[in-house]
């Protein structure tokens, strides 16, 4: 691999300054104004935008414009929002804060929170349908087909499903990958994909960035875990974090801390080498690789 | 208008059985098995299947095979059982039982029906996506953005939106309307229009059936407010029903029964003069628009 002569930190301001335009322009608010109101809130509300920054990377990459991928990285975004929204219900996780902020049906009630979710994962088809330009109408069709799988049952639904069952439960290596790579890991992939499928990527490029995708996804999940535990250590001087207080099963509990960030280490350091051939037009995707090991929070 | 020599009654028993074996079929058990029985619980357990029937008999009338419409006739099924397993969630209309059965979240719990919902609409363009054969993608991309408008802000959600603002309190025949095109209209009319954009109809066709959409989707919905007096009057013998008590504005209440009936029978019949012109071929729909006047329950 070539030295990085390239400014991650620049380039995701970038990206995430249009991203977030164009989600404010894509989103109006507009009658019944609550409803609008809540989406926004927790659409425009902050957030990394990883799945849309990876979704123009990857168009990017195989030699499209952002024209082609915006509509698609904000409809992900949307389906990714709706998940949070769903996921933070007193029926779920019950959570009061995400972000810094009053989760939604905190700020807007239950029912609205419910059918805020419901509007976002809708939407984010109509989008991609009818926002998109300079696509043929095929991608489209197979963009459309990949994020609903990725959104269902044999999707990010199916890793949430499995993830509760498990809560307090000892599990199986197999059975904590089939959550992340259901729960985060499909969406990240078809975020990464379907920029490729929108630029008429060729096959051996989408089954690159396939790898480097599931391989992004994997290290995420484990840094995440590695973090809960450095992160609260630093932070409230304990032993260990909530996700073993709250009795999950995580990586580091797996496989111990120091085979898990070697793991994490390999996975990255495959995702960049997977991208190697596409040289200089690589340098987005694989650098956002490498900042997975390296952030603190 | 020709006297119509078709049976009714056979015609929407041999589709139903149809659909039936369609929707078993596109949603078999799979892992996560509780997942998959709560969205197969709520999706196979019953309902008149109109929005299918509707789509099929569409896109019959304007020339097509069913094959071209049956992933979509069961999309719309998938997002209409959605709507229904979270209308019934506590934060909604907290009910119990839906068709003699147990609602979703009574039987699986509310973390389960709010994600079996979930998975159901975000499966359904998977659906229409990965399952179409024999359609242009040009239509499929129409099909699908319309889906999904009829299913998020601009369609069901911002219906169900405003029906949720309005209980108890005085509203305008407008806001009435507004309540009804968006919370039933919206599936409605895309489950006749999709039929004839699949099966390449030409614009006076979709026109048409737009307009005949839009008149049984208000029939029907009159016709349920009317119900809800009359049924109720039978079987409890009490001079209201369930909206009236519950402070829900209705057609009856807005307009009195007598208006009410004599426009949804003028409704009826502007649906079936407006497609006269397909002679034969508008009989099934033709006598599904007569039938919303007779249907007892």
């Amino acid at each position: 691999m070539t030295t990085v002569q390239f400014n991650l930190e620049t380039y995701l301001r970038h990206s995430q300054m249009r991203v977030q335009a164009a989600l404010d322009r894509y989103l109006p608010l507009q009658y019944p104004d609550n409803l609008y109101e809540s989406m926004r809130y927790s659409l425009l509300g902050g957030g990394k935008r990883l799945r849309p920054i990876l979704c123009l990377a990857a168009c990017e990459l195989s030699g499209g414009r952002e024209e082609q991928a915006m509509p698609t990285a904000c409809a992900l975004e949307m389906v990714h929002t709706m998940s949070l929204i769903h996921d933070d219900l007193p029926a779920m996780d019950n959570d009061d804060y995400r972000r810094g902020m009053l989760t939604n049906h905190k700020k807007f009630g239950e029912d609205m929170a419910i059918l805020a979710g419901d509007a976002l994962l809708a939407y984010a088809f109509q989008l991609i349908a009818e926002e998109t330009v300079g696509v043929r109408p095929e991608q489209l069709v197979k963009v459309l087909g990949r994020v609903g799988k990725a959104a269902s049952g044999s999707g990010l639904v199916g890793g949430q499903v499995v993830d509760l069952a498990s809560e307090g439960q000892d599990i199986d290596l197999g059975t904590l990958e089939y959550i992340h790579a259901h729960k985060t890991g499909a969406l990240l992939e078809i975020s990464v994909v379907s920029g490729a499928i929108l630029a008429e990527a060729n096959e051996e490029t989408i089954q690159r960035l396939t790898r480097y995708s599931q391989c992004i996804g994997l290290a995420f999940q484990i840094v995440d875990d590695l973090l809960d535990i450095t992160a609260t250590q630093a932070e409230l001087g304990k032993t260990a974090g909530k996700d073993i207080r709250d009795g999950k099963a995580t990586y580091p509990r797996l496989l111990g801390e120091v085979q898990s960030r070697q793991r994490a280490e390999a996975l990255v350091a495959e995702a960049i080498a997977t991208l190697d051939v596409f040289k200089e037009r690589a340098r987005p995707l694989q650098s956002i690789a490498s900042f997975i090991l390296e952030r603190r929070s």
